[in-house]
Formats: structure tokens, sequence, C-alpha cells
């Protein structure tokens, strides 16, 4: 009886959807632990920080893996707590496969097969990943839909705007190709080469390591400088007005139902609650 | 009958208007070969990728010239299916002249005229033009007219904000050409000079090959990066609002008529079909 | 008879209120020359353009002032069509010391006092301005009332953006001022030098010629920069906000009297006419 | 009776909330000096400004400082006459802890202390949030809380543009610490230095002290640099969009009660007025 008690408790403070709204107080420490483990991977790689430390990053790193290894585990054995995985071991089985699970365990890879070094940085960097699996609920989430839908809703502008964006950036580099291929052969000898300026100068980047030094090519550059303005103001605009589109239609569908994802969440973690 | 019957299924083939919504699969696979070809002839000016591959290229290029060819030659043949050009010979003559057939016989003049080389680059982009014509029709024809609608329904405001920068940009040249003439002739010893370094700063591209060194050309450089958001707000945020306007119209106008544009397609296509 | 009457026809030609709605023949060739001789002004700097050609940009010179003369002494003498200046001395006199009358003046000056040479350009530049009194009709001044109205109406807004991009700016320039004045005396041995640096990184101008380069240097430019962001974004939003807005207004306001604007024109014309 | 009088008439001067709506001419000559003081602060840091002037820089600063230690006495004795603070000596206890107390106090600290030099320019800097302490009312205050409140009702979205930011950010430094590091160790040779690469980079600053040469790297900075519009065009349309809300909802609520700030301020005043 203890013992069931012991993996329900665990069972809610680790799955998002049986704690219900926010995060549980357990996957707030995991969620740190794995933006700690993130960062500290990325420090590991600046040679005036890590040097002289491989002893320290070293025990950090199987201490992190460790966490999240048992982490996994616990999660294995808690998992028969939900309705869907209720066998010991089917249910076990299929949990292991979901894509919640597999992230878990592409995660912990680093430590079981020993490759602790650079080569895992892309490992740990799936860690993120569960930072999104764990904090699936809450307002957030519902603003990246809503920023979603809004992007959604104007696809068909937004691939237009980026149509227009390639083909002027095409057009300057053929153009930029012409004129300067013969001065500077290195920067501009073709037009892929071209295009490297071309999205630097659009973009309004501008580096400044490759600039045209002709009469013609400042002409077709301060053209194309001229047309980066449209090219930004273009998708913002059109942003903003999806936005706003959006918010507009938003606040007309939300001024009777208030309290829809609130009661959306209540019905979910009940559904949770009564399946024990 | 099986003659007619394939030049029919040609044409529906060939002919967006008498496919209706959407690309058919000939059309398709061409705009994807419009695409490669273009794409090809990008590539080859770089040297490191087309040298000593010339032989591979001027198979490639013939062959897609080939294809064109033989499409363009198709099109001639099937088009006595279409209404406007029922006469063999003074329909096919007619439709020799259409701006759509002469923009297909430019993309296979570098086949015909031996032309194959850095000098056909621009006929090669002009098949890109063919893309357009083959996708004429679908949502992302819509969202382009909606763009363009609500950047001519602000062409004055537009207008205005283009005057504006252009004013700024010339003023912003005559005060660092007085300022810096005689301490950095190459870059601001004449007004068309300096306008180099105003446009580069005003669209905020800043390559930094020239940029006051006086305590007086700072300051005004110095107003010149602060007016400049101006200058880039000023577009967006009329483009913004134009986006948000039309588009609460257009959803407006959309309340009831929601099948307005398939309908429409579908009587197109249904009076090309019943030509027939 | 026939003397009053070409007086009378030039006055409607040369003044735009008596004209009524768009620019007269007579003024959009003014303002061409005008336009052209701005543009020589500024091409005249560049010694590739004007060396060895100083004949023949002493003739255009002569030739567009002594146009601009005999227009200034036209308006002088039909001013008295319209009915503020009706006296033949005392009208003229009071007409003379017109705003309009006073900058058409500046625009000759060159010619009266013989300075035609560089000194000269800041004079030219003052000829510009009468575009804008020749061409005060029409829907591009609507426009100009309508982007005005939109900016002022959001002033206090746009003036807490400027205040708070100031203090980023201010407090970005200390820091690195701090941070680097022993590295870098030269870029960043004082806070106005530095804000030469904070300035162009705000901006997002970015020329290159200065940045940080130690390590607290890089993480409080790189913080400005991210910073940066948000000071474009603000005035660009409450621009476009502030358009939108008056794009609505504006829409329900014309909705009835839309033709108020020509209505008013003719009256105003009608006006000049019937003073006759 | 004289001496209350006058105690009365410097209280409503030198107390914003006592003279009600905007600025009293002592307070107006209050913020003039602190931002010329501080202005003297910038300039006095640049040496050929300052070279030679240390006498006249010291008197200044001491002029300034005695101003603001005569303002804060003068604070001191007249706060007895607001209603909060009437007892002779607890109540003027009671106010000498107020934060607007204690920043006035930090402000006099550089003449008590006696550090006056480059040290004392952070509690220079201190002294400009007096001037926002002294106009805190008024049209500006209204639209900085208007402008906080658009701000604030976003801050999910904002929030979520940040993250994915960060994320890209983070991303693109990782890609091109993998592919420079070993042609570029001092500028990628860990992620940490390719982030600051990468913030320069996405924030459009472009400097150009640091960028990809290899091709890969050049495709992983292009990408990147046209991912950059979508960051820069994500928050402005979120604040376009929240600005654009906010003043729709604004003039709807401000329809009625049009004098709702100043009858406001004239009831805070007569408050005021009536505890004397």
């Amino acid at each position: 009886m203890v013992r069931k008690s012991l993996r329900h408790r665990l069972h809610v403070q680790l799955e998002p959807a049986a704690w219900g709204y926010g995060l549980s107080p357990v996957n707030w420490v995991l969620c740190i632990l794995i933006l700690l483990s993130f960062i500290g991977a990325i420090l590991e790689t600046e040679p005036s920080i890590s040097d002289g430390q491989e002893q320290l990053i070293r025990v950090l790193e199987v201490a992190f893996s460790s966490v999240f290894m048992l982490e996994y585990l616990l999660r294995v054995w808690v998992c028969v707590e939900d309705g869907r995985y209720r066998h010991p071991l089917a249910g076990r089985l299929r949990y292991l496969v979901t894509p919640a699970a597999l992230i878990d365990l592409v995660a912990v890879l680093p430590l079981l097969v020993g490759v602790v070094g650079t080569e895992s940085l892309m490992l740990r960097f799936v860690r993120l990943l569960r930072i999104a699996r764990l904090a699936q609920f809450g307002k957030l989430s519902r603003s990246v839909h809503y920023l979603l839908a809004a992007i959604v809703s104007r696809r068909y502008e937004l691939s237009i705007s980026v149509v227009v964006a390639a083909m002027m950036i095409v057009l300057a580099s053929i153009m930029l190709y012409w004129v300067e291929k013969d001065v500077q052969p290195e920067a501009f000898g073709s037009i892929p080469r071209a295009m490297w300026w071309a999205i630097i100068t659009f973009t309004t980047v501008g580096y400044g390591d490759v600039y045209p030094v002709t009469q013609l090519g400042r002409l077709f550059a301060a053209l194309s400088a001229l047309a980066s303005v449209a090219m930004v103001a273009m998708p913002t605009g059109i942003m903003a007005a999806a936005f706003s589109d959006a918010m507009q239609r938003g606040r007309h569908e939300l001024d009777d139902p208030v309290k829809l994802p609130g009661s959306y969440l209540d019905k979910n973690s009940q559904k949770q609650r009564s399946r024990r």
C-alpha cells in the first residue's frame, strides 16, 4: 500500500498531464538541471574556462547524467499508473517506444555509451527538447498556439514575401557578378559567391568583408540596400497584421468562455485522477 | 480518334487554364525542371564546381533545352484544342505571338542559336518567368493580389516615405561632403560619393568601408543613423496598417461568398471543357 | 485687353491655387527644371564628371538661373491678378515679402550675386522647397496630412521611445567606457567617444570601425545589440498602430463626404476666378 | 506667519503632488540643472574637452552639488507641510527614509564625501532618476502606463519570441563552432566565442570583426542572416498588434470620461491644499 502510494505520488510529480496546470516541483528541478547541464556543455568548449577543470567537468557530467538516468528509470517504473500503460510488462514496453520516452533515452545516452566529450554536445542539445515536453501546459503553450495560428493563417503571404526576397537576392547576385567579377574575382567571381554578399546586404547585416568597388557595382548595391528596407518591412507588416487580426478575433471569442482552458485542464487532470 | 484524344489530354496537362485549380502533373515536372535548370546555371559560374565538368554541363544544358523545345512544339501542336486558336494554321500563328508563347520561345533560344554559356544566363533567367505563367491559379495568386492591392491602396503614403527618405539621404550626403571632403577625398570627395555612404548607413547595412572620422562628421553620421530607425519604421508601419486593413476588409467581404474563388475556377474550367 | 488676358492666363498657369487640382503645364516644367538644376548641382561636385566641363556647367547654371529669374519677374507681374495683391504697387510690394516670394528670390540669388560655385549649393537646395510650394494640392498633400496627423497623435508614445532609446545609449556608453577605456583609449577613452559606438550599434548600422575586444565589453555589447531589436521594434510598432488607427478612423469619416477634397478645391478655384 | 507662508509656498513649488498638473517653475529649473550636471559629467570624460579645465569643472561640480544640497535641505524643511510628515521631528525622520528622499540624498553624496571625479559618475547618473520623480504627472506618464500595459498584456508572446531567438542564436553558435573552429580558432574556437558572432549577426548589427570563411560556414551564416529578419519581424509585429489593440480599447474607454485625468489631479491637489 505504501509502495503504491509512493509510486502514485511520483507519477503525479513526474507526469505533466497528471499534475495538471503548471510544473510540479520535481519537474521544476529537472528543468533547471537540464538548463544547467546545457549551459555547462556550452561553457566547457571555451578553453580559458575548461582548461585544468577536466576532472570537475567529468564529475559534473556524470552527476547530471546519473540524475537523468535515475529519472528515466523512475518514469519507466511509474508509467503503469497511467491508464494507457497499465500492464506491468506490455504497458511499460509500449511506454518505452513513445516519442517522449525515446527523447528521455537519448538524453541519457552519453552516460550509457561512455561518450562524454564534444561529440555528446548534440545529445545534450536534445535534452533541451525535454523542457518543451515537461512544460507543455499553461499560458505559454496557448501563446505558442496563438502565434503559430497567426503565422499559419498568413502562410501564403509570407511565402510570397520569401519568394520575392529570394528573387531579389538572386537578381542582385547576378548583377554584381556581371559587374564585379573581373575586379574582385575572389568575392564576386561566381553567382554563389555573389549570393553571400547579397544575403548579407539584403538582411542589412553588412559585415563589410565584401562590397562592390566599381561605380556600377555601387549603384546596384545601393539599390539592393534600398530594396532591403522593403524586404524587411513586408514580412514585419504581414506578421503585425496577422497578430493584430488574431488578437481581435481572440478577444471576441474569449468574451464568453473565459474559463475554457482552465476547465479543459481540470477535466484532463480529473480524468487522470479518476483512472486511479 | 485516338490521336484527338491524346492531343486533348496533352492540352489539359499543358494548359493551366484547362486543368483548373492547381498544377497538372506535367506542369509540376516542368516547373521542377525549370528550377533545376536555373540552379544549374547559377552553380555553373562557380569555378570550383564547374572546372572539369564542362562536358557534363553541356550535356545537361542540351537535355534541359531539348525538353523545353519538345514542350514548346507540343504546346504549338495542342493549342488548337483551345477555342481561341481553333484554326490549324491561323489559330496556331495567333498562338505563336501571344506573350506566353513568346516567353516559351525565349526559353529555348539558347539551344536554337547555340549560345550555351555565360551569355545565355539571362535567357535562362527568363525561364523562371514561365513558372509564374504555369502556376497562376490557386491561393498563392489570391495572396499576391491581396498584397499588391494593400500596397497600391497606400501608394501615396509609401511615396511620401520614399521622398522623405530620399531627402534625408541627400541632406546627409551634402553634410558629410562638406565636413569630410578634405579629410577623406576618396570617400567623401563629392556628393555622389557621399551618397554611397549615406545609403549604406540609412538602410542600416553599414559595411564599414567608409565612415566619418572627424568630430562633426561623426555627429552628423550619428544623427543619420538615428534617423534611419524612422526611415525603416515608417514604411513598415504603413505596410502593417495596410495589410491589417485589407485583412479586416477581406474578412467581412468573404463572410458570405466563401466559395467564390473555387466556383469561379470551376466555371472557368467548365467553359474550357464545354468548348470541346 | 489682349494683354490683360495674357497676364490672366499666365497667373492661372503660375499660381497653383488659381489652377486648382493638380499641377499646371508651366509648373510641371518648372518642377522638372528645379529637379534637373538640383541633380546637376550634385553631379557637379564629382571631379570625374565635372573636370573639363566647367564651361558647360557655368552655361547650364546661368540658363537655369535665368529661367527662374524670368519666372520670378513674371510672378511679380501677374500677382495683381490675385485678389489679395490687386494694387499695382502696394499689392506687389506686399506680395514680394510673402514667404513664397522670398523663397523664389533666394532661388535666383546665385545669379544676382554672381556666386556660381560650391558655395551656392545650399541656395540650390532651397530651390527644392519650391517644388513643395508648387505641388501643394492633390492626394499627396492629403497623405502627408494623414501621416503627420497619425505621428502627432502618438507624439507622447514616440517621445517615450526616444527617451528610452537615449537612456539605453547613454547607459551602454558608460558601461563600455568603464570596461574598454584602458584597452582601446582611442575608441572608448571617453563617454562621448563611446557614444559613437553605442549609436552605431543600437541603430544596427554596425560599421565595425570600433567594437569591444574584452570579455566584459563583448557581454555588454551583445546585450546592447539585443536591446537594439526592442529599440527598433517599439517606434515601428507605435507607428504601425497609429497608421492603422488613422486608416480605420479615416474610412469611417470618408464614407459619406467622398467628394470633400474635390469640392473644396472647386470652391477655392471658383473663388479665385470670381475675384477677377 | 510670513515664515509659514514662505515654507508653504516653497512646498508647493518643490513637491510635484502639491503643485498639481505639470512642473512648477522651481522644478523646471531643477530638471534643467540635473540634465546640465549629467551632460557635464559626460563631456568631462573627454580629454580634448576637459584638459586644462580641471579648475572650472571642479567649480561647476561644487556649484551643482551645492544647489542640490540646498534643495535637499529645503525639502527636509518644508516636508512638514505635507499631511503625512506633519510632526517637526518624527515626521521629518519618516520623510528622510522615503525612497524619494534617499534618491535625493544619493544625488548630493559626491559633495558630502568629497569624491568629485570619475568615481562619482554613477552617483550623478542616479540624479537622472530624480527627473522621473519630479516629472511624474501629465500626459507622458499616461503614455508610459499605456505602453507598459500593452507590452505586459503580450508578455507571453514576447517571451516566446525571446526564447525562439535565444534558441536560434545558440543553434547558430553550435553550427559555426563545429564548422569554423579549426579555421578560425580565435573567433569560433568555443561556443561562447561563436555566440558573439551569432548575436551580432542575428541583431543585424554585423560589425564584420568576425565572419565565417569556409563554404559551409557561409551557408549557415547566410541562413542565420535570413532568420534574423524573422527574429526582428516577430517582436515588432507583436508590439504593433499590442499597441493597435490598446489604442482601440483606449478609444472606446475614453469616449465618455474624457476629463478623468484632469479631474483626478484637481481632486488630488485640492486634497493637498485642504490639508493646510
